[in-house]
């Protein structure tokens, strides 16, 4: 299917409005397969040893997006199609990292990348790099968390906080296209959907900042959420370094307070840029029904006179509920990346389910891909894929003419990113 | 595929069980649109200036339904299939709204009309108008919260309220095949699963109407909702009377205290026609989780023996949630409307979804289309293509015989709602 | 497309790692009826007068699974496929019940059961009985609930049963393959994910076996839950005796309260066998929503250092989300029983919802059978049907080759069990 997808799939190109950069430099079997799930431990082949709560070491390579990995990326690497996990890690160490990556964004299409950068950045190519890499332009998107972190570590007192925050991230948002939240990781949308009183965010705040060390703690490096954070407390409690984040011995201080995050998230309505925001499929951090953005609906109706378009990334499994705030609210847009990337040929099904009452300029084309190049590659594949199946059935089926049907294909592949974040 | 349809899915006469009526008269192109949309902001084609949270315009006809708009009503008024909107919209206006409401209608295949006229009904042609466009009887449902408020209007005391509005919605029950609760619009299914007790039905009624302006507002027309409500209430609290729906310059009224809901739901109960409950897919008023009609679990143990069958209405997209209730509980019925319009042809995956668990005496047929002749087209249409392709799929594969896919077909377009509705 | 499997589809032998037993005897067409559906009142075909909440009777073959019946089941007792229902129950009380079933199993291809008797058990076979009906060996799935009532029935007192509890079910285990916990009937999974402090325990058991009659009261025979518990408890309030559960006149002592029920399943958890948990689709006793297996995320979160692996159960219409917790928990396991059965050939789209996110060596067979052998050979013929359907597809579509296919059918099949379980 993929290889007779129409001309008018094969050669869109594609603005990724979300995604994270590269792990640069060479990965053992490991540290690829650990880039293949969404767990948190290490998932091996064959240990020699059981492991708690696996009976077995399950092999990374048994998923669709394993699956994804030898099907669409083995031939690339000049290696026969399916071929198997050993043979491509060993074919891509042969490679080199480096050329592997640049095979695998060439043929992914993609003409333009926004990044957030503020997840694991320091284990991971930086932007320029990327762009380099990618030979594409890539934008940026403000993490509101991190951003607070970073005042937080730099030792801001919890006065100045709540205007350092949002001045903070306005200055970010000059030079980004995007703002984005982590509420889910760190909390859940069980929230008051309004913008919290400024008493309130100077209570958290002196809660937060407050304490003697509140101030002089580092941020957390790569502190996606609640396993991260929990992590972070535990070093901090136990009063223990950590010679690769915190070379300073100072404990992490993760933003887990819900007025803050509440706070943190108005600062990026206020910033004016397109709001995104992670919901439902992400990693074990988060609780997934308190990520379903149906539950962001009084928040959307709270945003929807501000101006300020409101962006739900990723949504499965609760991409129909994402179509419908999509649907109802004028500012509300919505992609099904990730999840489209793990369901391997069954990303089409995803796309016809969030086409059922999305309106078709409210869709847009991501990866969420990190760490690894396969990921934009497989991303850029599946959506081509899905794009030939779902829209060329509208055709085959006589719902819509080719002509609507590709115009449709070019609102989601890019049209609709371009128009939505001015570029 | 819908030209290729057996002549046993294409002969199907529909009872369309739930439904509104249309708008008399021609409509302008914003008009229109904004009837193709479950938005509440009018959606506008390629806006002069940029409005907020829409960064441009998106055509209303950019969706699902209006492809379909395009595909299955633009041969009916002498155009080619997928004509252009603009076509469509023109040679619309030249026919006559009228002309184009009678061959709409005609083609749909519709039998008996179930019309709920509490929402907005004073924008739309009264039932028998309806009747004589549509060349087809036409029932009435009871929208117990426009009875609750109409009394409210008319002035009744919190004294007299608990019992009048019990016997105001028996009275209207006796000329009625159904009643129907907009909870989900005006509250949520959060609330108690139980008949509220009198003393609490008597404080509630004494909040409601005790106050001195309270007996003499009129009543919200129009009011599907917390938006409209909140429209009203904002009126209210102004002091500013609406021309139109307030010449008196009375403030309106909005029921939506959870105890009088409850209160208003359980007359609904006693009057003993099946009770229809919007739950799922709706406007930008509800909350879409709060109206999953799973959280009626409990309300429907709660009335499993009092004889009065539950029909769940729309229900998406929690209609796998709904099935199982359809299951579970003998006097639980439910459809799959609206979405089923807006989902063009992937209304058959509706179908089958929720015929995974339904037990097929339990799923009905329903356009609930509210203004356009066009959705009664689009719904009767796409359920037939839906037939067509579940059923006659069951007849391919092996799942069923012919005889049994054909009278399953029937049960699904008009004997269930034959049985259910004794009519 | 059953009929077209292929012989690495058919030829493949299952473990079905939960189900229960079956009746033993014949069974009128009102008794067969009642076991093709999970609603509690019994469905009779055309009843003579209305009843209330059905308007007129429903015949039970009306569904998916009465078609499944006539479709699978017939031929093997000599019918033509898509006999009529009449026309089967003759043939199976002509045949016996015992050769019927004995026809049945054999069908089924399978090789090992995995039963929890802990329901109804005193309706059906036991499981030496069952183990030579189904030519299989059958293993014990040890029902945490029961347990904890049995021990109530004997008189245990509100000291000795946190521990007794303890002891009890760690002495279970020791003969069995796996616990299980119906908390989602009990309650609801809307309880604190921690272990339950002593203390706690310790009042809850007061209130549960200290009042004078407490730890005289038999255990509920049937109990699956709230139902069953709401009459027992209204025989015990009412002081009535029922002749068929209760022969001495006791009260039943249904385990209803959330404290005990934690206390249950971290006693499931210390048993160190893979424990099981009813999610999802089940009978009108739960509260659907509330059996959400996402709403586990957290106790998924502090099980994961145990070394015992859970095993959601069922999991419709949430089975997506149980992938996710599959994917990102390496010690969660789940499978889509009972709502496959019920679902026809729809079966097959259930399987690849799941396959979406889930690692290949998360995903179980089973048959979730009760009651009647064809619920078993209906699983089976699904299942296989599923695997020739979304595995054959990977084939034909490309994404993946004959030998990933069929080895990955082989781990859902009984591979994942075996290695699970370690039988």
């Amino acid at each position: 299917m993929a290889e007779e997808a129409p001309a008018w799939v094969t050669e869109l190109r594609l603005v990724d409005h979300h995604c994270h950069s590269v792990v640069g430099g060479e990965l053992d079997a490991a540290a690829f397969g650990a880039l293949l799930t969404e767990a948190h431990l290490p998932t091996v082949r064959a240990p020699a040893v059981a492991e708690p709560g696996a009976p077995e070491g399950i092999d990374p390579f048994d998923s669709k997006l394993g699956l994804a990995v030898r099907r669409e990326c083995a031939p690339l690497l000049d290696l026969p199609r399916h071929a198997p996990a050993a043979d491509y890690l060993a074919r891509r160490a042969e490679l080199g990292a480096e050329e592997a990556a640049r095979r695998l964004f060439a043929a992914s299409g993609t003409e333009l990348l926004f990044v957030d950068h503020g997840y694991r950045g320091e284990e991971l190519l930086d932007l320029d790099a990327l762009a380099a890499l990618a030979h594409a332009p890539v934008a940026e998107v403000v993490r509101l968390e991190a951003v607070a972190e970073d005042l937080a570590a730099r030792g801001v007192s919890a006065e100045a906080y709540p205007n350092a925050l949002a001045g903070e991230i306005a200055r970010r948002a000059e030079t980004a296209v995007a703002c984005k939240s982590i509420l889910a990781y760190r909390y859940g949308f069980d929230v008051a959907p309004t913008r919290p009183a400024p008493a309130e965010v100077a209570l958290a705040a002196e809660r937060w900042l407050g304490s003697p060390r509140g101030g002089r703690h580092s941020a957390v490096p790569g502190a996606e959420g609640r396993h991260a954070a929990a992590v972070a407390q535990g070093r901090h409690a136990a009063g223990v370094a950590d010679a690769h984040t915190d070379p300073d011995g100072r404990g992490a201080l993760p933003l887990t307070d819900p007025v803050l995050l509440r706070h943190a998230l108005w600062c990026g309505v206020d910033a004016g840029l397109p709001l995104q925001i992670h919901t439902g499929f992400g990693d074990s951090d988060e609780d997934l029904h308190r990520a379903n953005p149906a539950l962001l609906t009084a928040f959307c109706r709270a945003t929807q006179d501000t101006g300020t378009p409101i962006v739900l990334l990723h949504c499965y499994p609760y991409h129909r509920e994402a179509a419908w705030l999509a649907q109802v609210f004028r500012h509300v847009y919505f992609d099904v990346s990730l999840a489209s990337s793990y369901a391997g040929h069954r990303a089409s099904e995803l796309l016809a389910e969030a086409l059922e009452l999305a309106p078709f300029g409210k869709l847009l084309y991501a990866s969420d891909a990190f760490g690894l190049p396969e990921l934009y590659l497989i991303a850029a594949r599946g959506f081509r894929r899905s794009l030939a199946e779902v829209l060329g059935g509208w055709i085959a089926s006589g719902e819509a003419t080719e002509e609507d049907a590709r115009r449709v294909a070019g609102m989601l592949a890019a049209g609709n990113a371009r128009r939505l974040y001015r570029v």
